[in-house]
């Protein structure tokens, strides 16, 4: 994990957190108490964020030792160890909150994922569970790498790497007179050349009208099966083939057996549960 | 709400989202071109985060107009009309993903407070809803925010604002050969008179021992309805009780009737799926 | 001491002493030449600081050595030395400043404060000193602080941590057409069960009306003494009472004896002068 | 004044007082109240800081109107009126504290500089009062302002921009088997020749070492009346000279007889009490 | 321009340059005084970065006043008028040095770029001159956006947004024993569809083993024209291709004759002498 | 070096380089890999920079062992060798780029600086050639340094350090209507004794009418050589010159051979190629 990043967000929870230290623990516990502490995972689930959590202890007090028991990605029983912190007893409670926080919502989210895979590949060994850009505004490095972590894939990290046309971006071209097709034909010469392209259809008109275009991914939004199967066959493996809109966990084997490459799920990032993660003392 | 502080977030969202720029809006979509969107509320719920969206759509362009239709806090049927943003395409593009991030997850946590806060009342008119420390690393604010938006109230902000003394607080004393009871009679005397004492118990016995201390709060951890009760009657109005641990939609009602002045859920923050919430060309 | 708001003070006291290096010493003294200077403190009173000094020093350069000679809240006799610094000259002289001019405040205020305590014990053995938010921006944490080093006591940290109802505040609810009385009435259900309210009178009468209320401490401002005694007396051990107002080292002693719980003196944070310490060649 | 340096240091302030909101007055004071305030100088001195003060409000809210009354550096009596601000009430009471402990800061140092000014000047007319680099940290740009302001002048602003040779460097040169003489004969060549040096004597014999160095400035340091007249006789002119070292009210006109150049006092910047400023509702 | 990516370089340089302020700016200029100056190109070439200049302006002083005469990218005679700036004299003196160190890299990089593109025209009118992550470390946004002013078009923006597998890549999976041929073909299922993989050959029967991994762009390094004529026809229109290294302008023609799809050139941005430009009293 | 004010630097091209992270070396390159690398220079030139490089590596990653092989300042033949860089070889290569960018500029500088001194010192061996403001935003601190390890002088560091009056300073006081020979008299008593007044003049007759001033520098701008001769006799030795304006290598000799004192030359940081450096695998 690049720790640039990671102190980043680290710095702003603890700022948030320990304002102006915590009242509690300088009042009550000694500055020369040691403890152990264990971290517990009480659901069963994926465990994601151990280095995150490390970091947290580090960034407190960079006397405090981690032992991990466990690494990232792996599914664990209810009541598994995480791994073992020790050190001075002050400085584990005020780290404590914000190493549960961040690792119980990657691990939420890598837990969920998991599920998703799952699912998915009731009907297709191939297909990719992706997330989105619908991720906790600060947190987007720590959550695209829990969807890894959950076995899924991650789709463009932001604005900047990758052109994906929406329905917006149609409908704003051709509010202001300018022809789409046009439009993105000439883009393709101007952007880089380490640049792919993805564009949106909601219909299979739409599809078809942009085949000759050479995209390099049609994202396919909330079609039908019935759609999707036919949006497969029309593109033909000349191009990679995403379905979003509406995914769920009771449609998603359903949507994984019309052939599609990718299935994106916005509810990965947005909407998963917490695992049950706990510190206690050993 | 606090522009400080809601404008750091901001800015560390549209630095993940927006690195190097917009390409695809960049290459598209001219200059000069105007755009009238609508925030649609997709799904019923506790909409909140109005002020929030707004600020994105200024920050990244302050010449965007910006009309709410409803206000944080109103319960919105299904295809609800929020507010409509007209202004310069690109800029509308390049703010949207944040803007709607910010917002469902806002709206979802105001919505399931809603469900706790409405299920709670069935058994009791008095009882308080609280949200934890749980909280996304970044988005506290916002986040407490959003729980009294759906009719909770807010436990403390930080550990540095209130005392809450915990079994690892009373483990750790008791390894360290200090005795809590006096230990907290002494604290009381150094910390500012401004600050409150909340203290959590997990057993009658200890609720018991600590009741001479004259203490603001008692925190109920994972007890049964049964003990539940029998703490209130013991507590006898000379202090707040709060209920905690294992709270769901399932048994609130039930943990509401034992009398208990405050229930925290740490499931408001940590697990509220987002609402579905969308910007559309109108 | 609370790194995280330590460091963030030094960094900004180097960024200002330091710019873009210190001239005369980089042209001056050798790179490899090493020191031992000694802080002394050249006037009596009670040192406070030797924790963020010495982490001046090692952020200046970590391969610093500090040993400590006495302790924070100690009073010390004029000439006495405090610490030892061993390290090179360079990295010693380019911190000196910057760790005096932080322990120079620090100590000021430790020692003010030390002799509003003892007068004010003179006639009272149980009145608490505290400190008001007349703190220089930027540097709060570290005059709380010393405020607790020289005996004093803490008022709140800032805005955003418990209830102060001021003057200000109850003649804008008056000139918008509010009652404050029934204004505080209805507050009292919706902050956090974990904040105190305090309320500002300044006269009995207003005292008297706002008796029923079930504040949690009283802040009496600008009362003479008689007004003062009166005011305890009515209060009656139900709230705190609190002086504030034209305290100085000639009269706290008198106030103290009219039975109020806290007396609070902007003069401890905001005119203090500083206790002279210097760094000396050993 | 720089906007770019003012503005961090009340973000910080801000920042500091307003973590996460004022929950007294955005509990009380309805969103839509506005109030007409006036600032007013309690007692006499010499009035700095109406720029910052300004822009603190502008920063809390840029709708407050501010209207200046006096103009920095101007000598008020007291219950002078010093500006009008209006605007929403609520932005007014959390701008209010921030904006008066800078302003009472400043004011404060002008006073005291004032003080020392006429002072030196019954007996000198040329002379100039200097201040010294043990400013708080943070604040040394609005410090250095405000001495000005009390009709003092600066001494360098940082270690960056001037060398000013002490009495460790000469001690570390020593013990490190340097030649002083020498050592800042060769570093003459090497700095800009935007750069002006400054050099430390304790002793009359000292001076006479340096005097053939064509040194910009010589500070006395420590020196007697007598010695100092001693001094300035042997520079005749050929340097400026600076007197230092416990420099009071007391003695500082005696100090200015000798003839010195310049009188640097730290006290203008460490020690000067706060004028007592307050925002009134009018 | 995204306004949060150059306010953060600006601010630096404004904080670089300004630290405390315009001592000769402030001591000579009235505050009242208000000027017109005009910026000139004063040699022939591409200007660009006139809404970094402008924004410079704004950010010193939000009143300045600023027309545009040209446009980024326009070809230039000397002596030609870029744009008008009205307004607070010292704003403009304070501003000006900060606007014109950008604007000149900026120009000289779109100059500099604008002579390869017409070299390697003479040859070629399809090749694509690119520039390279060789950038000045905190201006690789603007540097980048000059190139494509200059009629060049960009490489990847960093590490993180497109894979590009360097001759220190291969040595080092070499010399840990790991195949790269397999390695690569591994990468390929994991990293996310919308990126695309360039790899780096030095000679023919390198690119030959490994032309079956339908990489999206083969770099040519340090090739012969004959080497690089050989490796067009190997890749035969499948893939892309990209001479770099030792290009210069004496042998570009040469190397674009060769019908490779790229050429990139590290010295557009690392060695590209500034356009004079200066702001002169209308 | 200053490590706060080079770790800003590092840490913000990290921030661009790194953005989320190495996608090649972290999908391709194993985490307990290992790699000793070597930096060459690839030119002959004056290397600097080296203690910059090696901070960059140590940010990426603490456990990275770096060896200097020369010293900066040294004149080095082409394929020399610089450093041995080694341990885990994907921070190694995250590393790479930013440091070589950084040194590639240092040591571009160095080596043009050193070809205006040889060049200078051929008619006059007391010149001495000085940089100017026209550095790159961000990187004044490391080109100013770079150029002294060419053996060049530093002009002022910034606007805030040193009085510099230019023509357009003199022609705004002109068009209103202030006499700059009075203001400058004037500002002289008001700006600190520590800082120096350096006036730029175009013509003889200009110069002429300033020589009474008592400035500590003369900046002859673009003059003729006959011009900066006839000047140099008019401050006759009373004043340092400085000629400035169209300096190339080409004339630089004539115009030290004048008898100015110094040469300021915006070339040496705004116009310096890079030196080709590598970091090739041992």
């Amino acid at each position: 994990m690049n720790h640039t990043i990671i102190d980043t967000i680290i710095k702003t929870g603890l700022q948030e957190d320990l304002t102006w230290g915590d009242i509690t623990t300088e009042e009550l516990i000694d500055n020369q108490a040691k403890s152990e502490l264990v971290l517990i995972q009480k659901q069963e689930g994926v465990v994601a964020g151990l280095e995150v959590a490390h970091r947290v202890f580090q960034l407190v007090d960079p006397t405090i030792k981690w032992q991990s028991i466990v690494k990232d990605g792996d599914f664990l029983q209810e009541k598994s160890k995480i791994a073992k912190v020790t050190g001075k007893s002050r400085s584990l409670l005020m780290a404590e909150r914000l190493a549960l926080n961040l690792m119980q919502r990657m691990s939420g989210i890598a837990t969920l994922t998991r599920l998703f895979v799952l699912k998915a590949n009731q009907s297709s060994k191939n297909v990719k569970i992706l997330d989105t850009r619908k991720t906790t505004p600060g947190l987007r490095y720590l959550e695209k790498y829990a969807v890894r972590m959950g076995g899924g894939f991650n789709h463009r990290y932001n604005l900047s790497d990758s052109v994906l046309i929406k329905d917006n971006h149609l409908a704003i071209m051709l509010a202001n007179g300018k022809d789409p097709h046009a439009s993105i034909a000439e883009m393709k010469k101007r952007i880089p050349h380490t640049v792919k392209i993805e564009l949106e259809v909601d219909t299979l008109e739409q599809l078809k009208s942009f085949l000759d275009l050479d995209i390099d991914t049609y994202l396919l939004d909330n079609m039908s099966c019935q759609q999707l199967s036919d949006a497969v066959s029309m593109i033909n493996g000349k191009a990679f083939s995403e379905a979003s809109g509406g995914i769920s966990l009771c449609n998603i084997a359903e949507v994984a057996a019309t052939g599609v490459d990718f299935i994106s799920v916005g509810a990965l990032t947005h909407s998963a549960p917490s695992l049950d993660i706990s510190l206690d003392f050993a």
